[in-house]
């Protein structure tokens, strides 16, 4: 078993980098504290006697090597990102797991035959420039290089500049690395675990999303002097579209979602009719035809709502991927390890997208995910007990030591 | 008669002042832009054989002396402010309008014997710092000085402090002068007078306004992992309200207007379930008891929306002000200078809210009113031609000059 104390306390202690206001943090990607937060991992995976490798999206590998020098790696690892008022635990639970499966087997001085190697992918969650796991995406060959680089965030600072600004751009092309295997611990950021009384969830699949930004385009007008049949309120598009979005996600029944995270106005002035409202819908499903459905009625409602009110409407679609189905080989070892250490476990399918969704496409893939207190995450007050982190954490050790093989 | 091209010419060197992106203005309160077009309206009053005063509030006066030292002076003025993405007249014509009377004067070596003051409110349009007309407030005893230091724009500034860092905080008294009369020339920033096709309104009342800040708070959530049920999405809750705006506003046909020119939702992430909502809804009406209605079940409504929602909601009046009733002898006078000048006029309401509005409570006061294409303000687009900004200064001319009696 890990040394549980050893991993909350490393967990806490990279919280302090990049706090939050409400004590979750905001450590987003490629920003002063990002750097801090990589430097501190390096220092922790260099001290476990780890060798350093950096990729030129700025990913991170710490390798413990292997007996057999021909023997491909097993990876193991998730992201040191944060959302804006983000919790402690989404993706560092996965990254400072994987290190503590490292200090435990140094501790336990067991050499694996394959390598293991810990990874933190650059830019998972997508806040600050969009889409989310960017840089997973170009080591699976879904995004180019260069596109991911021309990323801009909402000041307009493009990603490769400031990847090179924070000093994490490495000379390693990306994805060049060949795995044996891919492993993701991770909290649920759902409710079902917690329910359900289990200590683990066996990820055997992930929804699929869609993000399509919508842009709605009226007039700016005074709120004052303009009458109301004159007006072309973009901000009222938006409303609608909004309630629209609502229940097409609700008539798929249980399991679709959708819902608007973001949201700006123009010219955002109290005495000023919108003339432009720019938002972007978040759609998913585990099935794919459901998301396919999902984005046509919103292209088609909101359509014919802006035509209705005079007003334009575009949509650009600035992330997605399909539904996920995780390799079954890797899954079983998953539930092999949760069952041998006697947790409590279950099949579960991640709501959220993973880094491990689209190393999935060059690599076996699973996940293993512990609960979340009130399934709450992407909110500062995100929070998970030590016995779960743990408890995540040894089915992670069992599954990649088995993988790795003693 | 005045000189249309001079008053034409010195409007558009103004508009290079804080130039907007798209042919019109950005030069909001209290920024680099404002103290550089303040500094041009001081040096071309002080060309004119002006007396600079500036109060508290940076309210600029230029006064060209009358022949009797008893007499109190009549004021003429507007603002030199604009929106972030505003036109070259709102406000601009009614200054500028006012240094032509006062060039004409000299031109044409006519002497008043009340002195005749040119004014420019500060922060007319209260874009950055709620709420609109603030100077103007002050002065006419609405507001207490230091309430106004002590309002902040969105990045935390100090309406006092930023006064400060410009340069235009004078020693002067906000209100301490007493005036025989005060005329405001305004563009309408509505359609009715190019409808009606009138050269002129004579306006004879104002729209009562009220600003209402709704905070709505939900829960901020994974958007992929958080199941419907369990959501509390301030983002929908904002939509419904903002759906909720329009019909009480159309329910009062045909003079009510309503609408949310403001808009923020946080964290503003696009995989995060909006916590938090706020905006502001601007509804006005002439009709007193209308407005207040519409406040009423604004409250009532969002009330009870978010209570199905599971959200709270918190109201804030931020700005606000009674329908007015001008000076019936002052808007005999511009009538009177419409009639002998030959402009086609029409009795008016002002749909927008003026400096005018509140230094009616403090003196003997009226409007001129000017066409502007497409009724459309509160936009780069904003246009008029040469002829109506003659025609409202001419009229504003005699105005004026009867009531300062030659
Ligand atoms: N796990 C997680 O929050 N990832 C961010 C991408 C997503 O929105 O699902
Ligand atoms: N005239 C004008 O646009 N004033 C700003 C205050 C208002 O919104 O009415």
């Amino acid at each position: 078993r890990i040394n549980a104390d050893r991993l909350w306390d490393s967990i806490h202690e990279m919280a302090r980098i990049g706090p939050g206001v409400a004590g979750g943090c905001n450590r987003q990607t490629l920003t002063d504290a990002d750097a801090e937060g990589r430097a501190l991992f390096k220092r922790w995976c260099e001290e476990a006697g780890c060798q350093m490798g950096l990729d030129q999206m700025g990913n991170m590998f710490a390798m413990r090597p292997g007996t057999d020098p021909d023997a491909l790696p097993v990876y193991v690892g998730s992201h040191l990102d944060t959302q804006p008022t983000g919790g402690r635990y989404d993706g560092v639970l996965g990254v400072l797991g994987g290190l503590e499966l490292i200090r435990t087997l140094n501790d336990l001085n067991i050499r694996t035959r394959h390598p293991i190697v810990v990874v933190n992918w650059t830019n998972e969650e997508g806040t600050r420039f969009a889409p989310a796991m960017l840089a997973s995406g170009v080591f699976a060959g879904v995004h180019d290089l260069d596109w991911a680089y021309e990323r801009t965030d909402a000041e307009g600072k493009r990603f490769g500049d400031e990847l090179e600004r924070i000093g994490w751009k490495g000379d390693e092309p990306v994805g060049a690395r060949k795995m044996k295997a891919f492993f993701e611990l991770h909290i649920e950021q759902g409710p079902i675990l917690e329910a359900e009384g289990k200590d683990i969830g066996v990820v055997t699949h992930g929804q699929g999303l869609s993000w399509t930004q919508v842009t709605v385009t009226g007039k700016e007008a005074h709120t004052g002097s303009t009458p109301m049949p004159m007006r072309r309120n973009a901000g009222l598009g938006m409303a609608r579209i909004l309630e629209l979005v609502d229940e097409i996600a609700w008539s798929h029944k249980p399991h679709a979602v959708g819902a608007a995270g973001h949201i700006e106005v123009h010219p955002n002035s109290r005495n000023v009719i919108p003339g432009k409202a720019v938002f972007t819908i978040d759609f998913r499903s585990p099935d794919k035809a459901v998301i396919e459905d999902m984005e046509n009625r919103l292209r088609e409602g909101a359509k014919k709502i802006c035509d209705e009110m005079g007003l334009e409407v575009a949509f650009e679609k600035v992330g997605g991927f399909d539904p996920v189905e995780f390799d079954k080989d890797c899954v079983a070892a998953v539930r092999r390890a949760a069952e041998r250490l006697g947790y409590s476990h279950m099949d579960i399918i991640s709501g959220a997208g993973h880094d491990a969704c689209w190393i999935n496409r060059v690599a076996p893939t699973a996940m293993v995910m512990c609960p979340c207190v009130d399934g709450l995450s992407h909110n500062e007050a995100e929070e998970i007990s030590k016995e779960w982190a743990a408890a995540g954490a040894d089915v992670l050790f069992h599954a990649v030591v088995e993988t790795a093989e003693i």
